[in-house]
């Protein structure tokens, strides 16, 4: 058999969760990890995967299939996406929501233009809750979606508290409060607001001589982030953040609920969840099945930019349809 | 804006379950009902649609652009699919698993002779239950999956209980076994039997004079449907009977769990649950987003038979991926 060739940008958490994902797929091989920083200081677990410069990709566009693109969505994905998508079939996590259709704009027309196929925006959430809140939508119109992120670490949450004076380490939680989990999995529709949603919960390392009160109130009035939240700071010892808080764990919730038949009589409800140790790792693992959609995609000819929406699930495993029908239907 | 134009193929259960899902898309129509019954005494809930012979179908051509095949799989499905494939895009719900790769190899060639797409064996399992399979392989290939049913009625038990003579009613609940959902939660990979997984519990009303003895004895040893089960039976009164069994309600539970990372350091859980107050409306609702992707792949001009495996989760919802994009990723 023949191996699907990746290649990873990036090497931070997602780009060593990608590796290791690559080692759990059989048909599947990493030939290249391309870096910013200075490509000695980088081990990889993989034996015998060599470590390049992020300007040298463009010498191993006939040796790698895929290129997944595993930098923040911030700042690195918005300019390597569209570079990379000019040579190479690309895979990213791009989260930015609001920011998603401009984006897919350009990786779509500079796909196309290669004749490669891009999907962006894989992952978790945006990812599979994405497919599986259409899915809510498509079997109970007649009905309520509802997300829940959590209990998990909340990397932007955490960045923002870090970034406040007197900051030294930080982490965030984002926990989904139960009443409001019970009252959608009851099928009573609630309106439920931000608050009434989510509790945000801080582990925060002070630097010496700060003073905490400020801090705190910084933190709990911040816009967009945490003032429409309730949320609890605890300031720590170092010592014990580094024992307890620097684990990825997340998840979360995808609700629909909604009603059937006369007179809507029949309640109806489709729930979906994950719970993670490894945020990175599991977004990682995502990413690779996407790659292999998208080297098979390519393969038919298709080109262009494409999000979970577009992707048949059957090509998402090594699996022929004539197998998946067999034994998995 | 021009409705999607359906028609209905047998109004048992699931044939008014597509009624009153088509009354929930703004974007459908329901044109006409096909019966093998007396055409005049089915009253549609939808006023002015009318009710037809099934050797009349081939006069509806060029008004019905989905004929959704509503009969059951042991007989009606394997006969009308192949008919109406012949001539129409056509949803079904077939769920004989072990006929699937036959049936779909049929429809398929059928389908492609009239030019026409065939979505079969739609639903929630097989349907919405296989993709969360597939989905469970793709993302944790290092891990197991699992499938529970329940607590639900079971329309194929509940039929064998009452070929059994001496028995007048029957309905036969399929119920997870809660220590072992429990113990997959908890990611502990357990193998477990079909007793393990599943207690079977039926009620059934006797015959006047019948021996209850033997009318249990033959159903707790009945081959492939309870002799494998821990089943327990109930004989109670008609009444009873009809005040308390005659509801549909099922569901169940999709598990994946696996592990990434070094030395698979990380538990990873993904979860997709059913709770359903009416299996075939359920059913129902399902055939007919899967109308709507089988209407648009045939206007672009595909061809041929389909499973879920094959269809972009963005082609069940009225949304183009442009919509999609920018308010659901």
């Amino acid at each position: 058999m023949t191996k699907i060739r990746l290649g990873i940008v990036g090497y931070g958490n997602i780009g060593r969760g990608v590796e290791y994902a690559i080692s759990q797929n059989n048909d599947m091989e990493l030939v290249a990890i391309f870096t910013r920083r200075n490509s000695d200081a980088i081990m990889p677990v993989t034996a015998g995967v060599k470590v390049y410069s992020i300007a040298e990709a463009g010498k191993h566009i006939d040796s790698i299939d895929v290129m997944m693109l595993c930098g923040g969505s911030a700042t690195d994905l918005m300019e390597q996406t569209p570079c990379f998508a000019a040579h190479f079939n690309c895979v990213d996590s791009f989260d930015t929501h609001a920011r998603i259709p401009e984006y897919f704009a350009v990786v779509d027309e500079i796909s196309k233009q290669s004749k490669k196929v891009s999907i962006i925006s894989t992952g978790w959430d945006p990812g599979l809750f994405s497919l599986l809140r259409v899915l809510g939508m498509a079997c109970l119109p007649n009905g309520c979606g509802y997300t829940f992120w959590g209990k998990g670490l909340s990397q932007g949450h955490s960045d923002a508290i870090r970034r406040i004076q007197g900051v030294k380490f930080a982490a965030q939680y984002t926990i989904p409060i139960v009443n409001a989990v019970d009252a959608v999995r009851k099928g009573s529709n609630p309106t439920l607001t931000a608050r009434q949603k989510h509790i945000r919960e801080c582990f925060v390392v002070a630097e010496t001589g700060s003073d905490l009160k400020v801090i705190e109130q910084r933190i709990k009035t911040m816009p967009h982030y945490f003032s429409d939240y309730e949320t609890i700071v605890h300031f720590i010892l170092e010592t014990e953040f580094k024992a307890e808080h620097i684990k990825m764990p997340h998840g979360g919730f995808i609700f629909r609920t909604g009603t059937t038949g006369k007179e809507n009589a029949h309640q109806q409800r489709m729930e979906f969840s994950l719970q993670l140790d490894s945020n990175p790792e599991f977004t990682a693992n995502v990413m690779v099945a996407y790659a292999r959609a998208a080297h098979r995609l390519n393969l038919k000819n298709e080109t262009g930019a494409r999000t979970v929406f577009d992707i048949p699930v059957g090509l998402l495993v090594p699996d022929t349809m004539e197998e998946l029908r067999e034994k998995v239907l």
